[in-house]
């Protein structure tokens, strides 16, 4: 744990918990947050071990979005950033929409503006029911960050977005469930446990490689012109399962009925020509 | 119907059912399956008495996806398919993806992997309360077909895609209601015939050439980077409006408050100039 | 007034209100209107003193669409439109999708073929109880317009985008609430003052500049092709509010529990660089 100060990095039976520890500053996002987030989630995408990430909060809050407790943003007003520099939500929110694993956001009281929006990209928002969220930017002066304006309309629809970001009022966890911010809401101090529950799920009965192939192919399909380039790269996946130990082990299993055994890996095992490779 | 093995295909009353026939295998999908959808599809969207296709399966269940019952795939494993080789799930949905006829799918028991991705493209999805569905790729250690990475996440959003296809697992028809996968669900052994009563509405109601172009405007221009280009196609639909004897009989049966008699056929009378013509 | 014959225009309260003023035709829409309505939108952008548009209707309906009591379209059969020819729905919305202001439609009785797609580039769609809506153009042998394929499938999913508009049945305001077509209803006789509670809230908490390219980052983006250019727009946006008073503003005021006073102004201080400008 040396390595972070601002988050912890702990993994336990293939789950790695990835957690904002500023609790003092109700996890306050800075630029060192997002060093250690993309930190960690490299190295849990590296780790074999590693099947699925859990993204949780230390204390009572989510994470109450940019750090303000310096009176203002994490860089000098008089100089700026420079050209190269980039916005650290999305840098947190493109770093999990690259991930070949699946990532389970747990979420609790406030988790508004970066605190948010750096989970847009995870497989899944769990929320306690103590939840609150907001896209405040309009309020702040400022403008939608992590890539928000990509991912929150493939979530929620326009009608939601435009009305959640051009008012940047806070709602509860019932609208966020109600127009699919969240995919469950869990009663007070249980959401932890079950994402774990969740993530020892697809760690026990899906195939690591199929994993990170499917959720790249929604996220990288999803926005081509029609399904035929789909059907495309569809006919290359399906055309190769011949000589895929998965795919036999799949349909062994299932027709014996017991538990799967995958043993193809996502460091050696990925199928080469997939268009994304590397992006 | 003795071109077919594993279908049956039959009109009446300007509905065409293409009824997936192998219930001794629970309606498992092979590739004569995905042959023999083809020529139907081809053959009702050709034949101008065909107003409405209803998709559905004998048996206890619609389709129970890829057929294993040979203990795998339905290609020699030893040498695979040959680089034109396409997945049969995507050719059937891509196929309903073109038409210029709506299809209902009536759907009962499974629906699981390519029993599901097969009516993506659908333009109703309707379900008996027995219904069950799953995108179970993950599970059987292969890969989402069908083109279903890019139907998906359009019907039921990024959230829910994620989740259903991550995990693999089997839902039962009110959550497939409440996402949006489905249109209504109905008690069970009445799904077929509310399918037809859907299907006898549109065809008393809609006029075939507008119900063609709708369908594909929904589809081809969904895509679109903006709306401009979506409204210099508008234009000049609207604008040829003038000379089209449906636009004529659809004000004035309004007006006269009586039902309308739409002449135009699809055969004859698809504008030309449309961007997607012949693809 | 003097210069608008179907529609009114008045401001009170940094609030625009727009309405469709043919009630004796229940607003039926025509080319004029059109006119009218796009005069009005750029004279409500180009006012300073216009922070939200209310765009409502006078009588009993919003709008029943294309006017037709002269018994077909507004333009001549024989020759029909030229080359330069814009269909008068999506003029009005692709009008609304360009603004720098938000805009809510009040809805209330018929909005139906152009009187609903001509709202679907609003920000807002509020409806009463006694409101019904319909994408009717399969029944009157036409085709969608107003750009509504662009827009109806990212507000509510393809599904119920093609079931409305291949049916082209009508339908209640809890089914549009439900389907996510409004974003709420309200009592009959209500739907006006809820629009303007709205609006308030938005000039009340919220920066001009920051709505402004907030609802035109949703719109334009959400067509990337994947988030990381929309992540190099966030980042040269959030990497310049180090010289930006509304930012200043914006944390101030949150830190000090008080009502923002935001100075910046769409006029003269939108971010020169935003790739859709002028568009």
């Amino acid at each position: 744990m040396a390595d972070y100060a601002e988050i912890t990095y702990a993994v336990a039976e293939r789950i790695a918990t990835v957690t904002l520890n500023r609790p003092e500053a109700r996890n306050g996002y800075t630029i060192r947050m997002a060093d250690e987030l993309g930190a960690a989630m490299d190295r849990a995408d590296r780790d074999e071990d590693v099947r699925v990430v859990v993204l949780t909060g230390a204390g009572k809050d989510f994470c109450v979005g940019a750090d303000l407790s310096q009176g203002g943003f994490d860089f000098d007003p008089s100089t700026g950033p420079d050209a190269a520099w980039q916005e650290p939500a999305g840098r947190c929110s493109k770093r999990i929409f690259a991930m070949n694993k699946p990532v389970i956001a747990a979420m609790h009281g406030a988790a508004v503006g970066g605190g948010v929006t750096i989970t847009l990209s995870c497989d899944y928002r769990l929320a306690s029911e103590d939840s609150r969220f907001g896209f405040v930017f309009t309020r702040r002066g400022i403008y939608p960050e992590g890539a928000s304006a990509w991912f929150l309309p493939r979530l929620v629809g326009m009608g939601t977005a435009l009305d959640w970001m051009i008012s940047g009022r806070v709602f509860p966890a019932a609208e966020a469930l109600a127009k699919g911010l969240v995919h469950r809401v869990f009663p007070a101090g249980t959401v932890l446990d079950e994402a774990y529950k969740l993530a020892r799920e697809i760690v026990e009965t899906t195939a690591p490689v199929s994993v990170a192939v499917t959720r790249q192919l929604l996220y990288r399909m999803a926005s081509a012109e029609s399904p035929y380039p789909v059907h495309e790269l569809d006919s290359k996946l399906i055309g190769g399962l011949g000589v895929s130990p998965d795919a036999v082990e799949g349909v062994m299993s299932f027709l014996q009925k017991r538990p799967p055994a995958f043993g193809m890996r996502v460091d050696k095992d990925l199928p080469s020509y997939l268009p994304w490779s590397g992006k």
